[in-house]
């Protein structure tokens, strides 16, 4: 019932962006937390937005309207890890992401999605997603099988 | 395809908690920012089992192998909000909850799923759920139709 | 050579309000980190002014110049705290504030002070404190001798 | 009275460590809230020990009892940072750090304070700060005129 464990490797993201843990970013078990790994996935998706044209004040603006993780293996502050990305669907409107995180040694640690709808930022109605967003996008498509999470 | 959008009510929940929203909740479109959400998962569901008998430094302790959620309607600090809580799946050493995020009004802001296991604190390997742990949890059992996120 | 600890109590607060801990503020530590306190001291501040008319998207904004805390006691999730609130100074532009933390059983855990500098939301420049936010400023003015943090 | 603005440059500090900043460290005015930054004090400031020998889990670890920042200027991601770090005082049991936040540009956007007292994990009393920390944190003694804040 329960769909395999994701077995992704980072060679299955066509971006790979270190990530710094941060001392905060462990909780009382000693590992990162859970609400931890989506501020990775936040960080990770806008910073390539915005080096790719998307402006912070501008009339577009993704709000996320769904996430999710499976958690696969702990980490913890100081680990230095990376985060890959890929694209599986971009709609009109709205584009899937898929975020691997990935321990230094290369173990897949989590395997989350991300939905972004693109609304215009005074009345949040869905727009077209601007062209110069939709080109940085489509470079990020991924044939691989969209995980399941 | 994609499934139609949640529309349960705090009625649907056996437990409803206040959450106070904080300043930084708000990201800079103005708006609890995705990430937080996931917070308030984990801050009910702990309160919950902390108040019924879990020992945060004990021998079993839950750790979060999945995650999700889906955002219906912005909230934005000082918003006061509700949380519901309920309980969909009960295993040997797994439980799934889900998690509504009301308005003061009532409405349906987002509609969450967190799993935990529950393991040694000190090998990390799955344990049965301590029995006091699961009668609380039996207690929140929803007959609800299960949400799709 | 260091100041004696303070020994504040609530009532050396004009303003008290309750705050709710996550599970998320306590570190490895098994207590609230010491981070998280100024979330607090921002969310209490803010909540205040906005109750009292400031506009989160108003054209004067408080920015923050300054801020200190002196640790006391530890406090951790899932306690419900106090957090008490009073003005020390006010200038044309800037508001001193001063924050105490509380255990329920009333001992102080923690004291800070956060400066406040109006100003334009464009250009930043500081500008005089709009007249309802100075009156709701005045109204929280303290007597007590100011904490040394 | 107020302390003239610190003009501290990147030579004032033996350690600097490049800081990735997060979507989530803006807040709704656009610039990193003023929390975030002692979120960086924490883990420059731990990252360091770590490296040199300090065990998260070991018998000593150091807890902040003060904690002190001034903004001189706004950050914002997704900009990279730099910041510095030096011992200003070190005594038996506690150390005096001082941390500059410096744009790429150089300039100083904040400094701040953060002692550490160092105590036994089970006990919370104070301890001679271990002799491999002890000499790590000699390692960062400046000469550099004290910060005021």
């Amino acid at each position: 019932m329960k769909p395999a464990p994701p077995a992704d490797t980072r060679k299955d993201f066509p971006l790979i962006t270190e990530i710094q843990t941060r001392w905060d970013d462990n909780d009382v078990y000693g590992h990162v937390n859970n609400v931890v790994y989506y501020a990775y996935f936040d960080t990770v998706i806008n910073r390539y937005l915005i080096d790719h044209g998307l402006e912070i004040e501008g009339a577009a603006i993704g709000v996320c309207v769904e996430s999710a993780c499976r958690y696969l293996r702990e980490i913890a502050f100081p680990d230095r890890i990376d985060a890959g990305l890929r694209v599986t669907n971009i709609g009109r409107s709205s584009v899937r992401y898929e975020i691997g995180i990935f321990a230094s040694g290369g173990e897949l640690c989590a395997l989350g999605h991300f939905v972004h709808v693109f609304v215009d930022s005074a009345t949040r109605k869905p727009v077209t997603i601007p062209q110069n967003i939709r080109a940085a996008l489509t470079a990020l498509r991924s044939s691989s099988p969209a995980a399941q999470p």
